[in-house]
Protein backbone atom coordinates (compact mmCIF):
# COMPACT_ATOMS: atom_id res chain seq x y z
CA UNK A 1 0.00 0.00 0.00
CA UNK A 2 1.57 3.61 -0.37
CA UNK A 3 0.80 5.88 2.37
CA UNK A 4 1.41 9.63 2.26
CA UNK A 5 2.32 11.82 4.82
CA UNK A 6 1.59 15.20 4.20
CA UNK A 7 3.54 16.96 7.07
CA UNK A 8 5.69 14.07 6.83
CA UNK A 9 8.54 16.02 7.10
CA UNK A 10 8.64 16.70 11.44
CA UNK A 11 6.90 15.41 14.47
CA UNK A 12 4.56 12.83 14.08
CA UNK A 13 4.81 12.42 10.71
CA UNK A 14 8.39 11.41 10.82
CA UNK A 15 7.61 9.17 13.35
CA UNK A 16 5.15 7.24 11.21
CA UNK A 17 7.19 7.72 7.99
CA UNK A 18 10.16 5.84 9.78
CA UNK A 19 8.53 3.51 11.18
CA UNK A 20 6.37 2.17 8.92
CA UNK A 21 9.47 2.41 6.73
CA UNK A 22 11.32 -0.09 8.84
CA UNK A 23 8.61 -1.94 10.05
CA UNK A 24 6.61 -2.93 7.14
CA UNK A 25 6.11 -3.42 3.58
CA UNK A 26 4.37 -0.24 2.64
CA UNK A 27 5.53 1.93 0.40
CA UNK A 28 6.00 5.48 2.25
CA UNK A 29 5.86 8.96 0.60
CA UNK A 30 6.81 11.73 2.49
CA UNK A 31 4.66 15.39 1.75
CA UNK A 32 5.16 18.67 2.43
CA UNK A 33 4.57 21.90 1.33
CA UNK A 34 7.89 22.61 -0.15
CA UNK A 35 9.02 19.54 -1.80
CA UNK A 36 12.62 20.01 -1.30
CA UNK A 37 12.26 20.15 2.13
CA UNK A 38 10.14 16.55 1.42
CA UNK A 39 13.12 15.49 -1.18
CA UNK A 40 16.04 16.41 1.71
CA UNK A 41 13.88 14.93 5.12
CA UNK A 42 13.26 11.28 2.60
CA UNK A 43 17.21 11.34 2.09
CA UNK A 44 17.54 11.54 5.35
CA UNK A 45 14.99 9.04 6.10
CA UNK A 46 16.10 6.18 3.77
CA UNK A 47 20.29 6.90 5.31
CA UNK A 48 18.96 6.85 8.59
CA UNK A 49 17.30 3.11 7.84
CA UNK A 50 20.09 1.85 5.61
CA UNK A 51 22.38 2.38 8.42
CA UNK A 52 20.26 -0.25 10.18
CA UNK A 53 20.79 -2.69 6.89
CA UNK A 54 17.03 -1.81 5.99
CA UNK A 55 17.13 -0.68 2.04
CA UNK A 56 14.09 0.91 1.54
CA UNK A 57 12.63 4.18 -0.86
CA UNK A 58 11.15 7.27 -0.04
CA UNK A 59 10.45 9.49 -1.86
CA UNK A 60 9.52 12.93 -0.71
CA UNK A 61 6.88 15.27 -2.95
CA UNK A 62 4.89 18.22 -2.48
CA UNK A 63 1.51 17.27 -0.91
CA UNK A 64 -0.60 17.59 -3.63
CA UNK A 65 1.58 14.81 -5.73
CA UNK A 66 2.10 12.90 -2.56
CA UNK A 67 -1.44 12.55 -2.09
CA UNK A 68 -2.20 12.21 -5.89
CA UNK A 69 0.13 9.25 -5.33
CA UNK A 70 -1.04 7.31 -2.05
CA UNK A 71 -3.86 5.40 -1.28
CA UNK A 72 -3.78 6.16 2.31
CA UNK A 73 -3.42 9.95 2.72
CA UNK A 74 -2.19 11.02 6.45
CA UNK A 75 -2.95 14.84 7.39
CA UNK A 76 0.17 14.58 10.17
CA UNK A 77 -0.21 18.51 9.95
CA UNK A 78 -0.99 21.04 13.28
CA UNK A 79 -4.34 21.17 13.79
CA UNK A 80 -4.74 24.88 12.45
CA UNK A 81 -2.86 24.01 8.82
CA UNK A 82 -5.62 21.00 8.92
CA UNK A 83 -8.17 22.31 6.45
CA UNK A 84 -6.06 24.31 4.52
CA UNK A 85 -4.42 20.95 3.78
CA UNK A 86 -7.16 18.62 3.06
CA UNK A 87 -8.69 21.78 1.07
CA UNK A 88 -5.32 21.90 -0.85
CA UNK A 89 -5.38 18.48 -1.98
CA UNK A 90 -9.23 17.61 -2.24
CA UNK A 91 -8.94 17.46 -5.72
CA UNK A 92 -6.53 14.91 -6.18
CA UNK A 93 -8.41 12.68 -3.84
CA UNK A 94 -10.13 9.76 -5.32
CA UNK A 95 -13.43 8.23 -3.30
CA UNK A 96 -11.39 4.63 -2.50
CA UNK A 97 -8.59 6.78 -0.88
CA UNK A 98 -8.66 6.84 2.54
CA UNK A 99 -7.53 10.14 4.34
CA UNK A 100 -6.52 10.18 8.33
CA UNK A 101 -6.32 12.80 10.90
CA UNK A 102 -3.96 12.33 13.39
CA UNK A 103 -4.04 16.12 14.69
CA UNK A 104 -4.95 17.68 17.77
CA UNK A 105 -5.51 20.94 19.34
CA UNK A 106 -4.28 22.24 22.84
CA UNK A 107 -4.04 25.09 24.14
CA UNK A 108 -1.38 25.82 27.22
CA UNK A 109 -1.97 27.90 30.14
CA UNK A 110 -0.14 28.36 33.44
CA UNK A 111 -1.71 25.06 34.68
CA UNK A 112 -1.09 22.87 32.02
CA UNK A 113 -1.86 21.71 28.62
CA UNK A 114 -5.72 21.60 27.65
CA UNK A 115 -7.75 20.32 25.11
CA UNK A 116 -8.96 22.69 22.84
CA UNK A 117 -12.15 21.33 21.39
CA UNK A 118 -13.23 22.85 17.84
CA UNK A 119 -16.70 23.84 17.36
CA UNK A 120 -17.64 21.15 14.83
CA UNK A 121 -16.60 18.48 17.95
CA UNK A 122 -13.11 17.45 17.46
CA UNK A 123 -10.06 17.99 15.09
CA UNK A 124 -11.10 15.05 13.63
CA UNK A 125 -14.06 16.29 12.28
CA UNK A 126 -12.55 19.16 10.92
CA UNK A 127 -10.77 17.13 8.74
CA UNK A 128 -14.14 15.09 7.69
CA UNK A 129 -15.35 18.61 6.79
CA UNK A 130 -12.71 19.77 4.84
CA UNK A 131 -12.72 16.31 2.74
CA UNK A 132 -14.54 15.68 -0.78
CA UNK A 133 -17.86 13.99 0.70
CA UNK A 134 -16.59 10.93 -1.08
CA UNK A 135 -13.05 10.20 0.50
CA UNK A 136 -13.84 8.56 4.10
CA UNK A 137 -11.91 9.95 6.86
CA UNK A 138 -10.49 8.15 10.02
CA UNK A 139 -8.95 9.57 13.41
CA UNK A 140 -5.98 7.68 14.47
CA UNK A 141 -2.59 7.86 15.73
CA UNK A 142 -3.81 11.37 17.99
CA UNK A 143 -1.88 9.89 20.98
CA UNK A 144 1.80 8.87 20.03
CA UNK A 145 4.55 11.10 21.30
CA UNK A 146 6.18 12.19 18.28
CA UNK A 147 9.69 11.26 20.37
CA UNK A 148 9.73 8.27 20.77
CA UNK A 149 7.77 7.05 17.56
CA UNK A 150 11.05 8.90 15.47
CA UNK A 151 13.23 6.93 17.42
CA UNK A 152 13.70 3.66 16.38
CA UNK A 153 15.59 2.88 18.94
CA UNK A 154 13.16 2.57 21.36
CA UNK A 155 10.16 0.02 21.56
CA UNK A 156 6.42 1.07 21.39
CA UNK A 157 3.91 -0.80 23.56
CA UNK A 158 1.08 1.46 22.96
CA UNK A 159 -2.52 1.89 22.16
CA UNK A 160 -4.13 4.02 19.04
CA UNK A 161 -7.72 4.52 19.40
CA UNK A 162 -8.94 4.61 15.53
CA UNK A 163 -12.69 5.96 14.80
CA UNK A 164 -14.06 6.42 11.39
CA UNK A 165 -17.90 6.17 10.20
CA UNK A 166 -16.58 3.49 7.29
CA UNK A 167 -15.96 -0.17 8.45
CA UNK A 168 -13.82 -0.92 5.85
CA UNK A 169 -11.58 2.47 5.65
CA UNK A 170 -10.95 1.83 9.38
CA UNK A 171 -9.97 -1.59 9.00
CA UNK A 172 -7.04 -0.44 6.54
CA UNK A 173 -5.91 2.04 9.11
CA UNK A 174 -6.26 -0.36 11.96
CA UNK A 175 -4.15 -2.80 9.89
CA UNK A 176 -1.78 0.00 9.07
CA UNK A 177 -1.65 0.59 12.61
CA UNK A 178 -0.52 -2.92 13.55
CA UNK A 179 1.89 -2.97 11.33
CA UNK A 180 4.01 -0.89 13.17
CA UNK A 181 5.53 -3.36 16.12
CA UNK A 182 4.29 -2.26 19.45
CA UNK A 183 1.12 -1.01 18.31
CA UNK A 184 -2.25 -2.17 19.06
CA UNK A 185 -5.22 -0.86 16.96
CA UNK A 186 -8.53 -0.12 19.28
CA UNK A 187 -11.73 0.71 17.50
CA UNK A 188 -13.04 3.98 18.79
CA UNK A 189 -16.62 3.49 16.96
CA UNK A 190 -17.94 6.19 14.57
CA UNK A 191 -16.28 9.21 13.91
CA UNK A 192 -18.16 11.29 16.39
CA UNK A 193 -16.24 9.80 19.70
CA UNK A 194 -12.96 11.45 18.24
CA UNK A 195 -13.20 14.16 20.90
CA UNK A 196 -12.51 11.77 23.55
CA UNK A 197 -9.31 10.19 22.02
CA UNK A 198 -7.65 13.69 20.92
CA UNK A 199 -8.38 15.09 24.31
CA UNK A 200 -5.94 11.80 26.05
CA UNK A 201 -2.78 13.78 24.00
CA UNK A 202 -3.18 17.38 26.35
CA UNK A 203 -3.43 14.30 29.65
CA UNK A 204 -0.36 12.63 28.58
CA UNK A 205 1.73 15.91 28.36
CA UNK A 206 0.67 16.61 31.47
CA UNK A 207 1.37 13.58 33.49
CA UNK A 208 4.83 13.30 31.45
CA UNK A 209 5.76 17.22 33.03
CA UNK A 210 4.71 16.12 36.51
CA UNK A 211 5.98 12.70 37.63
CA UNK A 212 9.81 11.83 37.07
CA UNK A 213 11.16 9.55 34.79
CA UNK A 214 8.08 9.72 32.80
CA UNK A 215 8.46 11.28 29.18
CA UNK A 216 7.08 10.64 25.75
CA UNK A 217 4.46 8.98 27.22
CA UNK A 218 1.78 6.85 25.13
CA UNK A 219 -1.88 4.82 26.44
CA UNK A 220 -2.52 1.68 27.04
CA UNK A 221 -5.68 0.05 27.35
CA UNK A 222 -6.20 -2.90 29.72
CA UNK B 1 -6.05 6.75 58.19
CA UNK B 2 -9.94 7.00 58.41
CA UNK B 3 -11.44 7.22 54.66
CA UNK B 4 -15.24 7.98 54.00
CA UNK B 5 -16.74 7.04 51.17
CA UNK B 6 -19.92 8.94 50.74
CA UNK B 7 -21.88 6.64 47.92
CA UNK B 8 -19.95 4.06 49.29
CA UNK B 9 -23.09 1.64 48.92
CA UNK B 10 -22.44 1.18 44.84
CA UNK B 11 -21.05 1.91 42.04
CA UNK B 12 -17.18 3.06 42.33
CA UNK B 13 -17.50 3.76 46.00
CA UNK B 14 -18.22 0.03 46.57
CA UNK B 15 -14.95 -1.15 44.56
CA UNK B 16 -13.08 1.64 46.55
CA UNK B 17 -14.20 0.65 49.87
CA UNK B 18 -13.46 -3.26 49.38
CA UNK B 19 -10.19 -2.46 47.73
CA UNK B 20 -8.99 -0.49 50.93
CA UNK B 21 -10.25 -2.96 53.89
CA UNK B 22 -8.85 -5.65 51.70
CA UNK B 23 -5.32 -4.03 50.53
CA UNK B 24 -4.57 -1.02 53.21
CA UNK B 25 -4.63 -1.10 57.25
CA UNK B 26 -6.64 2.05 56.43
CA UNK B 27 -10.28 2.48 58.40
CA UNK B 28 -13.34 2.30 56.15
CA UNK B 29 -16.69 4.01 56.75
CA UNK B 30 -19.51 3.70 53.91
CA UNK B 31 -21.68 6.97 53.86
CA UNK B 32 -24.81 7.03 52.15
CA UNK B 33 -27.93 9.08 52.37
CA UNK B 34 -29.79 6.09 54.19
CA UNK B 35 -28.12 5.29 57.37
CA UNK B 36 -29.53 1.53 57.34
CA UNK B 37 -28.85 1.27 53.66
CA UNK B 38 -25.28 2.11 54.31
CA UNK B 39 -24.66 -0.11 57.57
CA UNK B 40 -26.87 -2.93 55.36
CA UNK B 41 -24.05 -2.66 52.66
CA UNK B 42 -20.99 -1.79 55.50
CA UNK B 43 -22.16 -5.39 56.83
CA UNK B 44 -22.43 -7.29 53.23
CA UNK B 45 -18.80 -5.98 52.64
CA UNK B 46 -17.21 -7.21 55.96
CA UNK B 47 -19.09 -10.86 55.06
CA UNK B 48 -17.74 -10.68 51.65
CA UNK B 49 -13.75 -9.97 53.34
CA UNK B 50 -14.19 -12.33 56.42
CA UNK B 51 -15.39 -15.34 53.82
CA UNK B 52 -11.53 -14.37 52.50
CA UNK B 53 -10.25 -14.50 55.39
CA UNK B 54 -10.09 -10.90 56.28
CA UNK B 55 -11.29 -9.65 59.45
CA UNK B 56 -12.13 -5.73 59.23
CA UNK B 57 -14.79 -3.63 61.04
CA UNK B 58 -16.56 -1.50 58.29
CA UNK B 59 -19.18 1.38 59.36
CA UNK B 60 -21.76 2.52 57.69
CA UNK B 61 -23.36 5.41 58.48
CA UNK B 62 -25.21 8.46 56.87
CA UNK B 63 -23.35 10.54 55.20
CA UNK B 64 -22.89 13.71 57.08
CA UNK B 65 -21.75 10.88 60.30
CA UNK B 66 -19.62 9.32 57.90
CA UNK B 67 -17.70 12.56 56.55
CA UNK B 68 -17.65 13.82 60.18
CA UNK B 69 -15.59 10.57 61.12
CA UNK B 70 -12.86 10.54 58.25
CA UNK B 71 -9.63 12.23 57.25
CA UNK B 72 -10.03 11.59 53.76
CA UNK B 73 -13.48 11.84 52.28
CA UNK B 74 -14.91 10.64 48.82
CA UNK B 75 -17.58 11.54 47.14
CA UNK B 76 -18.50 8.67 45.31
CA UNK B 77 -21.71 9.74 43.61
CA UNK B 78 -22.58 10.85 40.22
CA UNK B 79 -21.70 14.26 39.36
CA UNK B 80 -25.48 15.62 39.12
CA UNK B 81 -25.69 14.55 43.15
CA UNK B 82 -21.69 16.16 43.81
CA UNK B 83 -22.83 19.77 44.66
CA UNK B 84 -25.99 18.73 46.93
CA UNK B 85 -23.79 16.17 48.33
CA UNK B 86 -20.66 18.26 49.14
CA UNK B 87 -23.03 20.74 50.53
CA UNK B 88 -24.69 18.50 52.56
CA UNK B 89 -21.37 17.98 54.82
CA UNK B 90 -19.90 21.21 54.15
CA UNK B 91 -20.60 21.99 58.05
CA UNK B 92 -18.31 19.06 59.18
CA UNK B 93 -15.63 19.19 57.21
CA UNK B 94 -12.28 20.66 58.90
CA UNK B 95 -9.54 22.70 57.51
CA UNK B 96 -7.42 19.04 57.74
CA UNK B 97 -9.44 16.69 55.78
CA UNK B 98 -9.43 15.71 52.77
CA UNK B 99 -12.05 15.88 50.18
CA UNK B 100 -11.79 13.68 47.21
CA UNK B 101 -14.09 13.92 43.82
CA UNK B 102 -14.21 11.06 41.10
CA UNK B 103 -17.28 11.58 39.63
CA UNK B 104 -16.85 12.22 36.08
CA UNK B 105 -20.11 13.80 34.08
CA UNK B 106 -21.07 11.84 30.81
CA UNK B 107 -23.44 11.75 27.94
CA UNK B 108 -24.72 8.94 25.79
CA UNK B 109 -26.11 9.38 21.98
CA UNK B 110 -26.00 6.50 19.27
CA UNK B 111 -22.56 7.05 18.95
CA UNK B 112 -21.55 6.79 22.20
CA UNK B 113 -20.49 8.16 25.28
CA UNK B 114 -19.05 11.65 25.11
CA UNK B 115 -17.70 13.75 28.38
CA UNK B 116 -19.95 16.00 29.77
CA UNK B 117 -17.88 19.02 30.56
CA UNK B 118 -19.60 21.21 33.19
CA UNK B 119 -19.49 25.09 32.72
CA UNK B 120 -16.59 25.29 35.92
CA UNK B 121 -14.32 23.37 33.62
CA UNK B 122 -14.95 20.12 35.18
CA UNK B 123 -16.88 18.02 37.38
CA UNK B 124 -14.14 17.99 39.95
CA UNK B 125 -13.98 21.70 40.06
CA UNK B 126 -17.59 21.83 40.89
CA UNK B 127 -16.55 19.40 44.03
CA UNK B 128 -13.96 22.17 45.06
CA UNK B 129 -16.83 25.15 44.90
CA UNK B 130 -18.94 23.21 46.58
CA UNK B 131 -16.47 22.29 49.48
CA UNK B 132 -15.33 25.15 51.84
CA UNK B 133 -12.30 27.48 51.06
CA UNK B 134 -10.16 25.93 53.90
CA UNK B 135 -10.49 22.34 52.66
CA UNK B 136 -8.70 21.16 49.99
CA UNK B 137 -9.96 18.92 47.27
CA UNK B 138 -8.16 16.32 45.57
CA UNK B 139 -9.63 15.00 41.93
CA UNK B 140 -8.78 10.86 41.89
CA UNK B 141 -10.05 7.66 40.94
CA UNK B 142 -12.01 8.76 37.62
CA UNK B 143 -11.02 6.06 35.66
CA UNK B 144 -11.93 2.79 37.28
CA UNK B 145 -14.19 0.64 35.89
CA UNK B 146 -16.29 -0.24 39.15
CA UNK B 147 -17.16 -3.60 37.98
CA UNK B 148 -13.79 -4.91 38.16
CA UNK B 149 -12.64 -2.85 41.05
CA UNK B 150 -15.92 -4.16 43.17
CA UNK B 151 -14.52 -7.91 42.22
CA UNK B 152 -11.26 -8.55 44.46
CA UNK B 153 -10.84 -11.55 42.44
CA UNK B 154 -9.63 -9.30 39.41
CA UNK B 155 -6.18 -8.25 39.71
CA UNK B 156 -5.78 -4.74 39.10
CA UNK B 157 -3.21 -3.33 36.68
CA UNK B 158 -4.23 0.60 36.39
CA UNK B 159 -2.73 4.09 36.44
CA UNK B 160 -4.94 7.02 38.27
CA UNK B 161 -4.02 10.37 38.02
CA UNK B 162 -4.20 12.72 40.69
CA UNK B 163 -4.93 16.32 40.62
CA UNK B 164 -5.32 18.77 42.90
CA UNK B 165 -4.08 22.30 44.03
CA UNK B 166 -2.44 21.83 47.49
CA UNK B 167 1.15 19.33 47.73
CA UNK B 168 0.48 17.67 51.19
CA UNK B 169 -3.42 16.79 50.39
CA UNK B 170 -2.48 15.26 46.90
CA UNK B 171 0.74 13.54 48.28
CA UNK B 172 -2.07 11.61 51.09
CA UNK B 173 -4.88 11.00 48.15
CA UNK B 174 -1.42 9.24 45.45
CA UNK B 175 -0.39 7.38 48.78
CA UNK B 176 -4.27 6.07 49.35
CA UNK B 177 -4.21 5.15 45.82
CA UNK B 178 -0.98 3.17 46.03
CA UNK B 179 -2.69 1.43 48.98
CA UNK B 180 -4.44 -0.53 46.74
CA UNK B 181 -2.48 -3.26 44.68
CA UNK B 182 -2.35 -2.87 41.13
CA UNK B 183 -2.94 1.09 41.46
CA UNK B 184 -0.44 3.48 40.44
CA UNK B 185 -0.76 6.92 41.19
CA UNK B 186 0.27 9.93 38.94
CA UNK B 187 0.47 13.56 39.66
CA UNK B 188 -1.74 15.40 36.70
CA UNK B 189 -0.73 18.79 37.97
CA UNK B 190 -2.88 21.11 39.23
CA UNK B 191 -6.76 20.91 39.83
CA UNK B 192 -7.18 23.29 36.44
CA UNK B 193 -6.14 19.80 34.23
CA UNK B 194 -9.13 17.83 35.87
CA UNK B 195 -11.05 17.76 32.49
CA UNK B 196 -8.65 15.66 30.33
CA UNK B 197 -8.67 12.75 32.68
CA UNK B 198 -12.49 12.74 33.59
CA UNK B 199 -12.73 13.02 29.93
CA UNK B 200 -10.90 9.40 29.51
CA UNK B 201 -13.93 7.86 31.17
CA UNK B 202 -16.04 7.83 28.55
CA UNK B 203 -13.20 6.66 25.88
CA UNK B 204 -12.90 3.87 28.41
CA UNK B 205 -16.35 2.95 27.41
CA UNK B 206 -16.32 3.37 23.80
CA UNK B 207 -13.63 1.06 23.23
CA UNK B 208 -14.82 -1.51 25.45
CA UNK B 209 -17.98 -1.52 23.74
CA UNK B 210 -16.18 -1.65 20.12
CA UNK B 211 -13.35 -3.99 20.92
CA UNK B 212 -14.51 -7.86 21.64
CA UNK B 213 -12.80 -8.94 25.03
CA UNK B 214 -12.26 -5.38 26.20
CA UNK B 215 -14.44 -4.79 29.54
CA UNK B 216 -13.90 -3.20 32.75
CA UNK B 217 -10.95 -0.94 30.94
CA UNK B 218 -9.12 1.18 33.22
CA UNK B 219 -5.80 3.07 31.56
CA UNK B 220 -2.13 2.73 31.69
CA UNK B 221 0.72 5.44 30.35
CA UNK B 222 3.82 3.96 29.45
Amino acid sequence: MDIALLGGTGDIGEGLALRWANDSPHDVIVGSRDPDRAETKAEEYVTELDSRGREVTIEGLGNVAAAERADVIIAAVPAYHLTDTVESIADVLEPDDVLVSPAVGMKRDEDGFHYNRPGVGSVTKLAANAAPEAVEVVGAFHNLAAGRLANLDAELDWDTVVVGDDRDAKDTVMELAEAIEGLRALDGGPLANAAEVEAVTPLLINVARHNEKMHDLGVQFR
